[in-house]
């Protein structure tokens, strides 16, 4: 406690933000950053730098003078821009006035949740999760109800009981969180169990709230099913997005949220006095992005499916490892047999291996144990953290 | 109501976002939009485009692969940059851990105010002050007491009453709000208060959150006071600053925070939950302005310095008008004799004039009939507002 206010009954911050609970993952990186000659596979984003047509339409942009005040929820552009992206790659008739563009993924999903949650609120949240959405629930003084997807050992695959979120909803439940395809399993949501959840939250007046940011990274299909797909028009249903993975933009803090038509007001007041929006110049990367992207993310995701063969024939033929072939995502998500502890395993990993993977307790309650590798890396560099990996744990 | 969920019987929203207060200054915003050939001098920028050299500078950083995530308070080199930058300019010797990087000055406030008031806790606002102070207000479900600042008509300038703002402190008092320099008055606070303020408030446990975005927009001197300048390293001060103002970054969405270096870790954690910090390469184009920009800066001061002759010359001698000559910032601030309702007043300028300003109501509940302009334009294009202004109210 600082000298001057010592003599100060109340604490200086809110108690809820003071007493927030630990970040594992970030603690687990932050470890590993003070280490020399650490790889680090422990971030959610890939190697490579935003592709040049990209940066170059920001810069011309910025050229152009576009560096004045914009739209709190947008380019009108980018907002078209994107709609029309909906209906080429989704088939989707979305139109520009219910997609928001926001100043990153984690701002359209924080957005989302100041405009649904109130303090003692319920949040019921697939695991495992998104430590950022939990996090985000807790400083809007809400709680979190966690069901966890599960582990099939028999199929060696993730599997979500959908009966268990229809029983953790209760009358204070105000949404259902949850990332699709999902982080850091790989699990993607089946458009049949869509279907049947939003039927539920219709009935319920329960909000829907799906980060769909890995919706281009699946493996042997253009895209993976999204809420979009099944709701109607004026669902209670925010879809979280962004430009961060599939075009590898993770610094850019750009994103956009597809909400019913009538949240455009509410998280239009909300964004004004929260952030103002995005950049106006970046957004012009983000229309190039969508517009002649598609040859990028096909090679991302080649480059990503050879890295999953190489890490199912290495780790996957492990005797002591169970990991399910990721369908989705650039993660591995596995389990070391008789490596319980996963704070303990990932800082054995640094400090033995050199190499920086995530502690799957940052996830969820019931991830404890659970390690995550993020391989949208060079096949040199997966492979030489593999290598780091067995000296650990043995081949 | 949309119909799938007309049968719900609560809200789809949380209350408190469903009720906000209107935004006038938005509204007649908007209203000019609407119209051909309207001149606006009613939102907050100037017209210059960013410099090249930091527009360059962020263009490079693009180049250089700075695509990746970053630090969530911002690159190492910059919060060193601004530190050095307030050294060099302020005499401060404020290290790189007690300046936060953020995605806004908005998003300064927005991480400030969230992390000091709960519901119910009560905000001291000193008005006029910018409408977004009110609205986070409002978001956080915390009330604002307002204390105006006075307009003293025989000496024909602005002044604050402090006792009244001491008296208007409670028990449940968590914050005192300020824009100094002042936006829209010009006004600002002397040293002398600073230190009467900042007295009062360690001895009640008072954050200040002062938004000093003009402090290098004053008249006659390099900068204006700061409250860094009398308080100690631990007091419960959080100073708002951005790169908008003075170095014409408005689309940039950059700012930062300077707190007590005990605040580092709870403003990370909710930047982390909230938006995960600035765009990384957009960072290099501010270590280029605030290491390079000095000479920018008093270029804009000396044509802002002579649109205000050119003001007083014309609106200063109106028969109707009163109006304090700016003493800082790029704000006139004026009434016109008959005109009381500034609603009214400014669409009669829109419709009739073909001029869009800001009606004072917007900047709090004791400014009504004034009227804000924005004089950050060329000479020209005032002369010309100031020619439509002229036929709706006289010569």
């Amino acid at each position: 406690m600082p000298e001057t206010i010592k003599n100060i009954s109340r604490a200086p911050f809110r108690r809820v933000v003071q007493d927030l609970s630990e970040n594992k993952g970030a603690n687990i990186l932050r470890y590993g950053w003070g280490k020399p000659d650490v790889i680090s596979l422990g971030q959610g984003e890939g190697c490579a730098p935003t592709p040049d047509f990209i940066a170059d339409a920001c810069a011309q942009a910025m050229r152009d003078g576009k560096t004045h005040y914009g739209p709190v929820l947008g380019q009108p552009a980018l907002r078209k821009e994107i709609s029309d992206y909906y209906k080429r790659i989704f088939d989707l008739d979305l139109p520009s006035n219910r997609i928001f563009i926001t100043a990153s993924g984690t701002t359209a999903m924080h957005l989302a949740l100041t405009s649904i949650l109130d303090a003692g609120d319920e949040a019921v949240a697939v695991t495992p999760i998104w430590k950022n959405l939990l996090g985000a629930v807790e400083v809007a003084e809400a709680h979190t109800v966690q069901v966890a997807i599960d582990y099939i050992e028999d199929e060696n695959r993730w599997l979500l009981d959908l009966d268990r979120v229809f029983d953790a909803c209760t009358e204070k439940t105000k949404a259902i969180l949850i990332v699709t395809p999902s982080n850091p399993t790989g699990w993607y949501m089946c458009e049949n169990h869509m279907k049947r959840l939003i039927d539920f939250t219709r009935e319920r007046g329960i909000w829907i709230v799906s980060d769909e940011v890995y919706n281009r990274a699946v493996y042997g299909k253009p895209r993976a099913p999204s809420f979009l797909d099944v709701a109607e028009d004026d669902d209670l249903l925010l879809v979280i997005n962004s430009f961060s993975k599939s075009w590898a933009m993770t610094g850019w803090r750009l994103g956009w949220l597809v909400g019913p038509a009538f949240a455009e007001d509410v998280i239009r007041d909300i964004a004004l006095y929260d952030n103002m929006g995005p950049p106006t110049f970046t957004q012009f990367g983000g229309i190039q992005a969508v517009k002649e992207g598609e040859d990028f993310i096909q090679e991302q995701m080649d480059q990503w499916q050879s890295n999953i063969e190489m890490l199912m024939a290495r780790l996957g033929k492990n005797p002591r490892v169970k990991i399910a072939r990721p369908r989705s995502t650039f993660y591995a998500f596995f389990k070391v047999d008789g490596e319980e502890d996963c704070i303990a395993f990932t800082k054995k990993l640094i400090d033995e291996g050199g190499v920086s993977l995530t502690p799957g307790c940052a996830f969820g309650e019931e991830c404890k144990g659970w390690i995550r590798l993020c391989f949208a890396v060079s096949p040199e560099k997966l492979s030489k953290a593999i290598d780091r990996i067995e000296k650990v744990i043995g081949a």
